[in-house]
């Protein structure tokens, strides 16, 4: 069973645009956000930065979202966010945001790899998931 | 044939994150910036806001990209952005980003509706495309 | 005595930069978060949007912030904010943030002027700024 | 004569908020841009991540801004930035932005320090501004 972390959000006035609602990159901001609180529930930790220097993390493949009903300001709504999917360096999150009707209003998914830096901080190389990760994670 | 238009953006420091390469859901804000852009080349300005309140517009319905090289702070890119299906009331714009050396940075598509506001910034109406905007974007 | 409010935010991954500390306009968003989270403490709306259109709000004059230790992604800081002046139409708030050793991460304050529009988005007159308003924000 | 780049900056749709203005947050944003410009035009690199790890830099001490125009979507606002004083690690960066019709919009400061990080990001140590910076930026 994956690991299923619940996670609120208020939807600020500068997360909307002069139509008056979500402004839609905002989704993909608490997407993110919401991956790191699935990983903190996990009681792992993405992308350390401690050292000073990222070394090892997530970056994205690909990142999609629908959008299916409009959300304002002083909003709440609630995520829920899993791994949908393991491949060997690959993964998926699956996140939905219900409003507080319980309607989705919107959903998407993120993968992203197991990644390594070797040199600079474009070049890096897929790892494959660790295996405690992957417990940790329900997969 | 669809209007295609060009676009470069620089990569901000502040579009990039610890890692020290772009934030996501930076090329996301650049989707629709280049959107924006397109409707300009086209001579059309979507979402009017001079009347001091948003009538009409195209809020998205879908967006998605694909991430297969990281850039960085300074970096320049340089978008190409055309509509690449037209249905009756949706559309999908297809955006490419390119880096110094040609090759694709990242890729995505945003799916929006034609739409009208009908009281509250939530009761968005879908209409038709307007035959003058499907005419200049090449439809 | 004025109204304080207190709210944590998380610092989170797109809140930071390359140099892996926080990218410092995130700061100022924090302080129009706080000042929405002052208004709702004090009962009060700020920026009425429900009617589809802005009509009243408090548009910025002034912003400022001073900058004492940078924090980092994962770090939870403390909010504290006030009405420290009233004017007769403007008024400034003081935002002062800790991190979780007690000690001030950074302090800032906002100036702002009560305002109604007047035509479009531009036309901003400024008013008095309520009697109500100023006995809930304890000025 | 400290030396003065010129910028332009397109309002995007997501700088601004409900009330169809600019997003006060986003004039911080467009200081930093300014920032790195001048650098720039000065020959100079600041906050170099190359090595894929940042050492060595300009972080901010205090930033303020001054709202003098609403401006909205679409507009093109034009940058002057300079550096205004300079101290034996700190300095000031004077920026202004004019609307179309030359009218002041907003005008700002960043003070910053030359600063190197010794170990983890938030070990940041001051150290004196190298002379060739200093003579670049016209100090």
């Amino acid at each position: 069973m994956p690991l299923t972390s619940r996670h609120e959000i208020t939807v600020e006035w500068g997360d909307c645009d002069p139509a008056g609602i979500v402004y839609y990159p905002s989704y993909f901001r608490w997407c993110d956000q919401a991956t790191y609180r699935l990983f903190l529930a996990a009681g792992l930790k993405r992308d350390d930065i401690t050292s000073g220097q990222w070394k090892e993390g997530t970056p994205l493949v690909k990142a999609e979202c629908s959008f299916r009903r409009p959300s304002q300001h002083g909003e709440k709504l609630v995520m829920e966010s899993h791994v949908s999917r393991f491949g060997n360096s690959s993964f998926t999150i699956s996140h939905v945001f219900r409003d507080a009707s319980g309607a989705v209003a919107a959903e998407g998914t993120e993968t992203r790899i197991w990644a390594r830096k070797d040199g600079d901080a474009r070049s890096l190389t897929s790892v494959p998931i660790p295996d405690d990760v992957r417990k940790k994670l329900g997969g």
